[in-house]
């Protein structure tokens, strides 16, 4: 019997990857509006207070508080406008006691003032104004550095780049932001009963649709790789070893698919020095890795939980990104039962709290992948889970 | 006092515009390797049974089920091994009682066989195999249409498409996909006071930075859009009212930021015939829509709250967009207070089940947006959540 001598556990093996692959050194920069989505290769320090003056919320009067405080609606006070300005110009003006000084949403505030009151908020006539209720002071002032002290680090190196991310940077200064390279990732596909272009014919015949190379250039995409396809290679020793050294050659990791068991056209294991080859996840069994390579199912099911559980984790460290996945808590609508000794990756649909186990088996059953929307894991010395148990789902 | 008569309810507005804008019928035929993130424009039906035949999902050895029946460790089967075939390729040989046929995963069940043994599982001498143990009518088959039977409809209209998405579609023959189009947002920015080039003089002296167009033009991408920028304009008249009609001519919306209240220089609403103008929204209330036109905020603050609560809605009713926003459920870790009346959108950190509020206020704090991972709605009929109370948290 050719099997596995030994299944190394699930996390014993993620472990011997996260140990074997190295962050990326090579940093781009890039212009700030096209950071999106990027991994910040170091943390940013605000350069600047912001906002960097004390300056008001709404459109309305700068006022000193102090001289509000007698004012009720049937005895306003007065004040006097001394001056007017537009936004993005400063008065010149101070504000003594009785005075007022008419300004904008985002204006400086003018020396001796400490709070505005909105424009609606009074009565004018000609030069005066009357306001009918006490002013708190600072109210509607936004205070320098309020948002952003000069000197505090605002975004985390390994922090994924979000709109409001983007905003940030830009409102304090930043044209452009150090980010990490994108990992090239390789991806060869290996075997005979595979065909690219759709022939009804041959598929009747026993040829197989091959579907695991764009569902892995869309989840290394995913998690912030660039693909590389090498194509589909053959069941050929001397084609699949010289398709695994050029993709190492040319990329920071190489994905090979359809040569992970031990059938006798399975050649990749032979030119890769594995540091593990299989593991206990189910699906997915016959996962290997070494030398910046990993050799992976031919099923589109397995393939897509080896990429979860192994390759997801392996580009993050590459980048050093941080907060990759999302995971939620949920209530499992139904038990789900897992062989002890394997570490499962049970995929469900995730909606209103709730995670339904999606009962469809079989690795190369895509339509399983298509109908959920995340999954859960089952470590090794569990039985499983019952219904109305909570569970930690992961969204994909 | 010039402000908002009356504040339309958040609902109602949101109801207004999704009535307005219609869904878009333009449809792209993209290549299915292009088509991550697109939206499917119809539903998806398969034109064949996937798999088309009976195959094995092992390599191993297909047999009768019935022959192994008696089968023990003690007293094998014994079975002769009538053909081999490698994957891809079909068998001619008929399995009668007392053979088996060598094939591979994935190759087609040949006739008169119901059931693989796994390679490992048999002990082979010449054309002779061992089996130990019975094996079960079925066992390690994947039948003809279990993944997808023809004329199932596999994908649904609206359906953001996913890497596994993808497989499935060329899985089933699908070279290309129809999606939506991508709507143009247009994104115009109005404020004297804002500066796009970093200038710590001019921001001393009362100008801001530009952020919004950056951060809209993400949460464009974000909410399958095609952000086009016309510029930081003026607060004049002219040259608003311009671009207002420029950006409608050539784009599906448009987004004006800056000219939603009622300052003196707040132009933007006079172009436009609103259907409302000031919602119960907070922060965010002077949101104005009509004529695919969002008159929005000069805060970012404010900004991202009206794209969450009201443009990402409309982006996706374009498309016709399902599933577009990850809700989860959360437990409050500190209470949060609401006005009646109001809307509220509250920003949170969502992290192991649980949701903390983000305590920085004002619509200028853009860090307080980076500082969160997501938000929760508390409607005008409640005054917030307690601590501990279990909130619906929308991920972003």
């Amino acid at each position: 019997m050719r099997e596995f001598k030994r299944l190394t556990p699930y996390k014993e093996a993620l472990e011997m990857v996260l140990e074997d692959v190295s962050e990326l050194e090579d940093v781009e920069e890039v212009p700030v509006s096209e950071a999106l989505g990027r991994v910040l290769a170091e943390d940013v320090v605000s350069p600047i207070d912001s906002p960097p003056f004390d300056r008001s919320a709404v459109d309305g009067y700068a006022l000193r508080a102090e001289d509000t405080f007698p004012a009720r609606e049937y005895s306003p006070v007065e004040l006097r406008v001394v001056d007017e300005i537009v936004a993005g110009e400063e008065s010149g003006a101070r504000v003594e006691p009785g005075t007022a000084v008419k300004l904008m949403t985002g204006s400086k505030m003018p020396e001796g003032a400490n709070a505005v009151i909105m424009q609606e908020m009074v009565e004018r006539e000609g030069e005066v104004i009357r306001v009918l209720r006490p002013v708190a002071p600072g109210q509607n002032v936004a205070f320098a550095g309020e948002d952003v002290k000069k000197g505090q680090a605002v975004l985390q190196k390994g922090q994924v780049l979000r709109p409001q991310d983007l905003a940030l940077l830009k409102s304090i200064g930043f044209r452009s932001v150090k980010v990490k390279r994108k990992p090239r990732v390789g991806i060869i596909i290996t075997g005979d009963e595979l065909i690219e272009e759709f022939d009804e014919g041959a598929l009747k015949a026993g040829k197989i649709m091959e579907s695991n190379s764009i569902m892995l250039m869309g989840l290394v995409r995913q998690y912030f790789g660039e693909p590389v396809f090498y194509g589909v290679v053959p069941d050929d020793e001397g084609a699949i070893r010289s398709a695994i050294e050029r993709a190492r050659g040319e990329c920071d990791l190489v994905l090979v698919t359809g040569g992970s068991a031990f059938g006798d056209k399975d050649f990749a294991h032979r030119f890769v020095k594995l540091l593990f080859h299989g593991t206990t996840i189910k699906p997915g069994r016959p996962v290997g890795y070494g030398e910046r390579v990993f050799i992976m199912s031919g099923y589109p099911v397995a393939v897509f939980a080896q990429f979860h559980l192994y390759v997801k984790h392996a580009l993050a460290k590459l980048v050093g990104a941080r907060d990759y996945e999302v995971q939620v808590r949920a209530r499992l609508t139904e038990r789900v039962s897992s062989q002890l000794g394997r570490h499962e990756f049970v995929k469900v649909w995730y909606e209103n709290g709730e995670a339904r186990p999606i009962k469809k088996k079989g690795s190369g059953i895509i339509s399983s992948l298509v109908e959920s929307n995340g999954y859960i894991e089952i470590p090794e010395d569990s039985e499983g889970y019952l219904e109305g148990e909570t569970v930690e789902v992961v969204l994909y």
